[in-house]
């Protein structure tokens, strides 16, 4: 099963395809989709549209998993972070059919049991499981492919 | 100039649809498009997108204006309905070109000259620019006529 994860953002967006299958994991691309500072925010929400459509075009994910935002005190991004999310969940009801939506709580506690565990110890189990040389990078990509992972976890208990 | 007016939200988003030439404002429609409580956040986005999309279509209005979403302290519902405003900046984008936005206390400035205005006394102002026999019902669209009513106004002062 192939399954794209997604770390919204509004610019930077993460991004993760991994295979899974029979309990074994592999990497097919990671990356993030950057929208530039000078554009309006409605301007880069169609720029995130269309780079989740063409991601989905071009890797044929049979899932989606997109990471669920956490509200927070005094967190000012929320609105326009949350603006692109909506856009993000909707490019892939339009391109991928049903899509899945991870907790950071249950993202955590997926990767490595504690739902309260650090950011690198995330990222050390992210790199651990796909078998990868190092880290990858930058956040955002290493992000997506916790919530792909997660997603494969999931979907494997319900099999 | 028509002016599509949108109060965004994601159960309900009010929609106002108004004329405005040489200093007159004439109301072509109004209303809601609501989204069902069973369906899941991205279905009632793509349903919204849809929506959004289909009001432009009948209407051709040639300018759209969106309120921002205000950020309060302790707002649980603040995500989703950032994330269905971002659905409609998209459709806008999509279908009909540039979009405005204004925050709620610049339409509140626009409709009564007092940016902390009552909600009674900016709906007591859409009845009376627009000509209306009474206040337009719920309140949510009434919302979207203030914002096109406001668009209009700054508009008229850029000639």
């Amino acid at each position: 099963m192939r399954i794209l994860g997604i770390d919204p953002g509004y610019g930077i967006v993460g991004f993760g395809v991994i295979d899974y299958e029979n309990g074994e994991y592999k990497v097919i691309d990671y990356g993030v989709i950057e929208t530039p500072k000078e554009e309006s925010i409605p301007v880069r929400l169609a720029m995130i549209y269309d780079a989740i459509k063409q991601l989905i075009e071009t890797y044929k994910p049979e899932q989606m998993a997109v990471e669920e935002l956490f509200y927070f005190k005094n967190q000012t991004t929320i609105i326009p972070v949350a603006e692109a999310r909506g856009i993000i969940l909707l490019a892939g009801i339009h391109s991928c059919g049903e899509i899945f939506e991870y907790t950071p709580l249950q993202i955590k506690q997926a990767l490595t049991g504690n739902g309260r565990a650090e950011k690198a110890q995330v990222q050390y189990m992210v790199t651990a499981i796909l078998g990868l040389e190092k880290i990858p990078k930058p956040d955002d990509a290493a992000d997506a492919l916790a919530v792909a992972i997660t997603h494969a976890n999931f979907n494997q208990s319900l099999i």
